[in-house]
C-alpha cells in the first residue's frame, strides 16, 4: 500500500546494504531479492540481461527490494502501528516484506527497473508454486498483488512515499502458474498529490495480453500521521 | 481467480476430507484451514464463535478450506496448466492455494461464512506479519487478495466455477498488520454468465471503514477448456 522512494543507502557490496536495526545497536545486512537466484527459469534470465544493458548508458535502473524494509527507507515516515500484543522488538523480528516473504522459488520473484526520464516501470514476474489459484493458474490476487507493486512502485519514484487510492484491473486471459511475464506500468498524469497510473500485464513474449490495471496513488507527507 | 462450488465431499471428521490424489492411489488427508488455530486473536475467535451460533439454524454454513484443492472440487474442470519443467507428480506436490501457503498466523488467517438465501458471504480476516507493506500496515495486494477470496466466495455459492474478470478496489484507510477485520460481500445483480458484486472491508468492531469494492466474474462450463 505504501512504498518509499530512498536512494540514499550505503552500498557495502552488490546485491546487499547495510543498515541498523531500530530498536537495538545490532547490526543487519540486508539482502537484495531483486536479483537471479537458481529458481529464475532461462526467461526470466533472459529478460533480466536485457534489462540490465539497457542500464549500462543510465537510462534504466534496477531497484534493489528487500524483505525487511531498510530503517533509512521510511526515516522521516511518522507513522507505525504496532500490534499491542508484540514487543517492537519481536515485531520487527516477524514482520515481512508480503511479496518477499517466501523461500525463492515459491512465490514472487520479480524485479523491477525504471527509466525516470519517460516515467516508465518494467517489472519482470515469474509467480511460483504457492501463489496458485484453480490448479495450474495463478489466483487472482497474486496478480492484483504484483500489479500493486508495479504500479505503486512506479508512482513511487515520481511521488516519494505513496499509497494506493485505487486499483481497478481487468482480468482477460488466466496466467500460467511459474510462467514468466511482463508488466509495463507508466504515469498517465499527475494532478497535485494524486498519481494515476496504468499498467499491462503480458506474457514475455509480448504475445498473449494476460490483464490490465488502472491505478491512483496519493503522495503522502511523510510528517503527517496515517492513523 | 477461479473457484469450484462444492459440497460433495465426504467428510470422515471435523476439519478433514478424505480424497485421493489424481495422479496415483494414494491417500491423503486434506486439513480444513477455515477453523481457529493458536495464531487467531481473542478479536477474531469472538466473531467466529457467532457466525458458529449462526450456523446453528442452518441458515449459515462456514465453507471448508484447504491448501491443495481436492480433486473432487474440480472433478468436471477440463483444463490444468503443467508448467514444463515439472512432472505432474512433483507439481501436485509443490503447488498450494496462495491464501493458504503460509504457516500458521503468519499469513492469511480467514474464514468464510455464507448465507445462501441472502446470497451474502461474510469473510472474518486477520493478516499475519508476512503480509506487511510499509511496516506496521497490510500490503495494498495483500487486501486485494482477501477481498478476491471474499467476493469470489460469494460468486461461486450463485455460479459454481467462477472467474475474476474485474477487481475494482477503493482504498480508504490504512489497515493495521495482525488486526481483525470483515469483509461482507454480496450479489448486486446476476445477468447471463456474469456476476456482479460488492463488498465492504471494515474493522472488526464495524468503526472503520478500510476499503469498498466491486468485482465481476464469470460463470464457466467447466466442460471448456480455458486455453
Amino acid at each position: 500500500m505504501l512504498r518509499s522512494c530512498a536512494t540514499h543507502l550505503r552500498t557495502l557490496r552488490s546485491g546487499s546494504v547495510e543498515v541498523w536495526r531500530s530498536f537495538s545497536s545490532e547490526k543487519v545486512t540486508h539482502k537484495d531479492y531483486a536479483v537471479p537466484n537458481p529458481s529464475w527459469s532461462k526467461d526470466l534470465r533472459f529478460l533480466f540481461d536485457q534489462f540490465m544493458k539497457k542500464c549500462e548508458d543510465g537510462s534504466w535502473k534496477r531497484l534493489s527490494s528487500y524483505r525487511k524494509i531498510p530503517p533509512e527507507h521510511l526515516k522521516d515516515f511518522q507513522t507505525q502501528f504496532i500490534d499491542p500484543s508484540y514487543s517492537k522488538e519481536e515485531y520487527m523480528l516477524k514482520s515481512q516484506l508480503f511479496t518477499r516473504s517466501f523461500e525463492d522459488g515459491m512465490g514472487f520473484e520479480y524485479v523491477v527497473f525504471c527509466n525516470d526520464v519517460e516515467k516508465k516501470v518494467v517489472c519482470l514476474f515469474q509467480g511460483g508454486p504457492f501463489l496458485q489459484g484453480v490448479p495450474g493458474f495463478l489466483h487472482g490476487g497474486a496478480a492484483a498483488s504484483i500489479i500493486d507493486v508495479a504500479l505503486g512502485k512506479c508512482a513511487a519514484r515520481a511521488g516519494g512515499i505513496v499509497m494506493t487510492a485505487n486499483l481497478n484491473i481487468n482480468y482477460k486471459r488466466p496466467i500460467p502458474l511459474c510462467s514468466v511475464s511482463v508488466i509495463n506500468s507508466q504515469i498517465d498524469k499527475i494532478e497535485g498529490r494524486k498519481l494515476f497510473l496504468s499498467c499491462n500485464f503480458q506474457s514475455s513474449d509480448e504475445k498473449i495480453s494476460y490483464a490490465d490495471a488502472t491505478g491512483l496513488f496519493i503522495k503522502l507527507d511523510p510528517k503527517k500521521r496515517l492513523t
